[in-house]
């Protein structure tokens, strides 16, 4: 049994819900199947620690998480305590960019027991491998402030490092998926960077010319994700573009909720990250009907990362089962609560 | 009858053979229902005019089309002739720029006689207003250039007069309509631009308070098109937010065929020019099979924009009930051709 010092961060709304469940369900598989074990440290940084400290966490954070192998977070934000731009820069943005965490992966997969607001043919597989750390994401531009004259400047910036690794990374994974590469790009409306985008596409792909590939403008790409999703495997975009993508990947999935992603460091300096799609819904929040399975496909990933293919798949398995038995939260057409969900998995997982 | 002068430019691939339906189209309705009539001049500028002349249109191409009352253009572009970036700069975003088209309209409406890949509840109907001048397509930027270490700078330039005129237009149009205002942002990731977006949005709305406002970042904004399209009116978004939405649009419209837009020259200085959504689609051109409905679709826009909405009415009746006896091309499940596909709209309006 090999130990996971897992750093635990729940932070806001129905983040605090759905992350001991998660938490239940990894103890559970490692009791059942061994292989792993998940020791979590649990940090309650979030907007409450905010409304008490007056930061989102402690100055030395990033030294407190630093020696963990993941962190696992569940979600950030809670308006009424504190700006977006404040909670999300203080906590999670700050994360991915100061432990290097370059790539953002999110699959899109049709999974049993979820019907798609495309219908149900069962029949995409994707994996959107979205840059994480530069690009529109910048901190770069500013104001020219006149008035009814007032100009405002946001600049993107791409480098030839962080654009190479992550197509690097996709082309990896698409061998590993035996697969194809698509690159999202706009390179016929914005100039600089996009065209730029291509010829480093262009470059990579080169290097592994046994993988198909082909570049759609984001506009176009975005209307596939809709008319024939089933046409793409693994997906390269940009910062910007990865995002909208993997919010439209959840889309078709059937619910934000069940979407999952990881946050990954490659140079092995930092921990990674692994977190779900979806926000902390302060709409839900407290009533115990959030739908855990994004956080739970989220701990999936991260048996994945660590090397665990085969406990990722009888966690994915168990949530298939207990979807198809019908046991849904309301996000997902049924009336189960977030317990129940869980509860079903584990005793799918038991089995 | 009021005679509009319209210079017609076809354009490339499928544009040419769409173009030439449309315009029967116009005839007949002028015939029937009188109201306005359409002189159309033609102009045969496209890629096969870069291949003779090597430009795209004459230098004096802008003057020339100065003097019309509208622009009706079909598609621009065939990269086996000429690359798109030139050809796009060359023609389309020359002439939006040129003539100060600062608005480009675009309806999403599920109609009568087309499933949507979402199903058929045929309850949605967004128009999409987006910023046509500025922002993200913008042609400040450049390279540092030192081999692998290289950056590229891309800089969208977002002005108060530019935003705060199309968000005038669209409380404007959701006045008409009765209806309410969404704003796609992403002011929690991009921290210039998006922030001032929303502060004009803000100040905008605070001179409409009646209508009714939401806010959303476009990554959520995306998935609702697919989720709850419904819930959706009057969209306003930035040039690129704009781009990818209207094709998300189309999508969940049934197909790009069908979805029309008008770019609007707001001051009256220069005409509005008015194209579908789709491209030249070289992939199909010569067969005759092109959905001919985007174009004529684009008819009617027209026809509100000159102010005869009954006639554009008639228009979209005929179109659905076309649609409806299964009169279709192939993008949209059905057997018919480009001809009939006209013809039997034709035969609709003369009833
Ligand atoms: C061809 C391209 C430059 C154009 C755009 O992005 O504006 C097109 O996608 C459109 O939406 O009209
Ligand atoms: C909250 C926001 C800044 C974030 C992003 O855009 O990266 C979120 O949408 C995501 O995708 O993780």
């Amino acid at each position: 049994m090999k130990n996971i010092q897992l750093a635990v961060i729940p932070g806001d709304g129905i983040g605090k819900e759905v992350v001991p469940e998660a938490l239940r369900v990894l103890d559970t598989l490692s009791e059942v199947h061994g292989g792993l074990k998940f020791d979590a440290i649990h940090y309650p940084w979030s907007s409450d620690y905010y409304a008490e400290h007056g930061e989102m966490m402690p100055k030395d954070g990033l030294d407190q998480l630093r020696q963990s192998d993941a962190i696992f977070l569940g979600a950030i934000g809670d308006p009424s305590i504190v700006a977006d731009h404040i909670s999300l820069n203080g906590l999670l943005l700050k994360i991915r960019r100061e432990f290097e965490q370059v790539i953002n992966v999110r699959p899109a997969k049709q999974i049993k027991g979820i019907v798609s607001p495309l219908g149900n043919p069962r029949d995409f597989d994707i994996m959107i491998v979205r840059e994480n750390s530069e690009g529109e994401y910048s901190s770069s531009g500013g104001r020219v402030h006149n008035g009814e004259d007032e100009i405002v400047i946001q600049n993107a910036v791409f480098t030839k490092k962080g654009v190479s690794r992550v197509m690097e990374y996709a082309f990896q994974l698409a061998e590993q998926r035996s697969g194809h590469v698509t690159s999202a790009t706009k390179s016929n409306g914005i100039v600089h960077s996009m065209p730029f985008w291509d010829e480093v596409f262009s470059e990579v792909s080169e290097k592994h010319s046994n993988i198909p590939t082909n570049s759609e403008h984001i506009d176009a790409l975005s209307a596939f994700f809709v008319t024939k999703p089933h046409t793409l495997d693994v997906v390269v975009a940009s910062n910007l573009f990865g995002d909208i993508l993997s919010d439209l990947g959840a889309a078709i999935m059937g619910s934000i909720g069940i979407a999952p992603a990881g946050n990954i460091n490659l140079n092995g300096k930092y921990p990674s990250m692994f977190e779900p799609v979806h926000g902390s819904a302060p709409d839900i929040y407290g009533k115990g009907i959030a739908n855990p399975i994004g956080q739970i496909w989220t701990a999936k990933m991260m048996l994945d990362h660590f090397g665990e293919p085969e406990m990722g798949n009888v966690l994915l398995e168990a949530i298939e089962s207990s979807l198809e038995a019908g046991i849904k939260t309301a996000d997902i057409g049924g009336h189960s609560n977030t317990k129940e969900v869980t509860d079903a998995i584990i005793a799918r997982i038991k089995k």
